[in-house]
């Protein structure tokens, strides 16, 4: 059976196509380069599915950069050193607008083009403390409005997913399963703001959740820190 | 009031930005390069917005042609002289995967980012016939997507609305309406097909609901057909 998994070339996203292959899917991976900062985050995408054996891997090339205002795509800061306290306040500049929409949206098209019905997307816990979009009901919104919104769906031939593995997992659990599948993760990006060599900063709230991700997992951290 | 209204370049589009100008909104024009074969469509947007008086005119470009399996972006040939009976009959191959659910995305998104809650877009009946995402429930379940989706609909700052004003038109009152707001229609172009000069072709589907539309509507057309 087919399936669509976006790969960012982040730790959550290289575990979740980990897992889909781990459950007999034939991957189509996905990425999506939306005029982010951490553009690096692409080449990842595309060292992970050489390393992992997936043939076919899209990039689509959309830029949000024209509809501005989040930290990733725009001019403003990312924040750095953050408390854990202060990451669970509120949703932070890092948002970008509707994002996540857009993303399940492009994999939607691709799913129907291909025929496949299940997309997989490595949203997890820690997001959905700061991203609207990371919640398990935006995720069954989109599920409905993609059997509505389809060819494929409407003529009934099977049912679109929308599979969030991750969902309930916490960093370090997200960590040891991927381990235990076999992801390297030092093919993968976290970072908000990594230098031009793909150095992560190690103080952006995704540095700081991934290295004490890896430090409760018992895990080595095999990332290159520029701090 | 801000408003989005999608405007592609298409008599729809048109129409529903005089319907939204109409309603005294602020307008921001968005206009989608998604690789369509018919391109010159853009510039159509450009000259509508200039004549309507829309100074905020944004273009976001989204390479769907990764995705392929459409008509429109494809290497597949465009449907021409179909009867009435032919067009009314399945889905037909110019519909885009997904193609609604990425564009609201990112009218969404754009929204979010300049504080408007309303987007408008002019899907219309004689549309809903054949493509899925042209139907009431598709954009009724979008919009509750929507509130889901985005920092602002959590927030409760405001509730999105997706306006589909020409929804339950047919081509004649659509371009009635139009007309009686002053809208030029030989700033748009229907055509699926057009050549570089951008004239329409005059025989696919597009073409011959809009020849039918202005017939039927007693409005002298003022589109070139090569044809």
């Amino acid at each position: 059976m087919k399936a669509v998994v976006l790969l960012s070339g982040g730790l959550d996203s290289a575990t979740t196509l980990a897992i889909a292959l781990s459950r007999s899917f034939s991957v189509t991976a996905l990425s999506v380069d939306y005029g982010q900062r951490h553009r690096v985050e692409l080449e990842c995408a595309t060292k992970l599915t050489q390393s992992m054996g997936v043939k076919d891997h899209r990039v689509v090339t959309l830029d949000l950069r024209a509809i501005g205002n989040s930290a990733l795509t725009a001019s403003i800061d990312v924040p750095k050193n953050r408390t854990s306290d202060e990451m669970q306040t509120g949703i932070p500049v890092t948002y970008v607008p509707a994002r996540n929409t857009i993303l399940l949206g492009v994999a939607l098209g691709l799913a129907e083009s291909i025929g496949a019905f299940d997309i997989f997307f490595g949203a997890n816990a820690a997001d959905f403390t700061g991203y609207p979009d990371c919640r398990p009901a935006f995720f069954t919104a989109f599920e409905q409005l993609a059997n509505l919104a389809t060819k494929a769906g409407v003529e009934g031939k099977g049912r679109f997913q929308i599979h969030t593995p991750l969902i309930t997992m916490t960093k370090p659990e997200i960590i040891r399963e991927g381990v235990k599948r076999g992801v390297d993760y030092s093919l993968t990006l976290s970072c908000y703001d990594p230098d031009e060599q793909g150095r992560a900063c190690g103080v952006c709230d995704a540095c700081l959740l991934r290295r004490n991700g890896f430090a409760t997992a018992g895990v080595p951290d095999p990332t290159t820190y520029r701090d």
